[in-house]
């Protein structure tokens, strides 16, 4: 029985943003799905006791400078964001708004997300960022606001967040497959392994 | 000119063990020599508001299972210690007072000291089972324990720790080389192409 890959990550994640430009055709040549889930690692954090890479010390002089050079590596355009990390809500709620009723449109918009905050430079905290980053892909500014200010899609978020923290997912990105859980990029080769058969 | 590749790592560090299974022949493979450099994390984290990663809160027992995965993705021999994390100063100054004399044998000693910790199932933090492990590679008890008590090796492990921390090494393992630096053996993919040529 194959079942999706669940496939946790943070809008605000340089990490998460490279899994994204992977993770489908990985999933794709082991005949898997992906099953996209944005959340918020601040909300994530206030359990977890985590903070933002960026802001620790020593590693977070790294870091940046790992963001970039794994850009490099792994041949994806990268523009480390003026404003960086901010919070997306507005972003995670027009994902989940757009996921109940058209999934795959919900990934598109997932990836003008990251392609606006990490190659074009857009403040995705700002939600009219993000509404012009569902224009992008067909959405109607309307629809779009409407949806982010949804109480059900709230509702939907804190839900997905709280499910998140609940299976102890605490960084992005973050993979489980068949409860087995794989924490960055950089395990995406043990994940690969693991497609092939659990070892 | 190619320059020797300093490989920081604390004993107590699986990831650092599963570098040290891999370091000299990357560095080789492209005719890099490798000067290992054991450090005490515990005071490096002094200085950078660290933690140990099995002491994080999710994180901790998602590092355990990981460090196991990894070991079995790596192909490489691994039993969790049971007292993990230790400290592991009469290491660091055994390998030393060793280095000072002859380096070889101290890579030796280090790759017996990781051994005895996570495969034979010894508590290196304990000084006579760093004696035992030196014995097994043809030291004697006497002048290995004079080492450890030496006041000059005291005071250069000393100077190693601060000039490790002055490099920005904040974890372990954490390779640099021609001033770059790599954290992590889930760098090593990245190091190597870097040996291949910057990028």
């Amino acid at each position: 029985m194959n079942t999706a890959i669940d496939f946790y990550f943070d809008f605000s994640s340089p990490y998460g943003y490279f899994a994204s430009a992977k993770i489908d055709a990985l999933a794709a040549k082991y005949g898997r799905t992906v099953a996209w889930r944005p959340i918020l690692l601040g909300i994530v954090f206030k359990t977890t006791g985590g903070r933002p890479l960026p802001e620790l010390p020593l590693k977070g002089e790294y870091v940046r400078s790992d963001f970039e050079r794994s850009a490099r590596f792994h041949g994806i355009p990268y523009r480390t964001p003026i404003a960086f990390p901010v919070g997306t809500m507005s972003a995670v709620r027009a994902f989940w708004w757009l996921q109940a009723t058209d999934p795959a449109k919900a990934v598109a918009l997932a990836k003008a997300l990251y392609r606006a905050y990490f190659v074009d430079g857009a403040n995705i905290s700002d939600t009219g960022e993000v509404i012009k980053s569902a224009q992008g892909i067909g959405l109607g500014a309307d629809e779009v606001a409407a949806g982010i200010n949804d109480p059900a899609v709230k509702e939907k978020v804190k839900m997905e967040i709280a499910s998140a923290i609940a299976r102890n997912v605490f960084g992005s990105p973050y993979v489980i497959v068949d409860n087995e859980p794989f924490w960055g990029v950089d395990r995406f080769d043990q994940l690969e392994r693991w497609l092939q058969g659990p070892f």
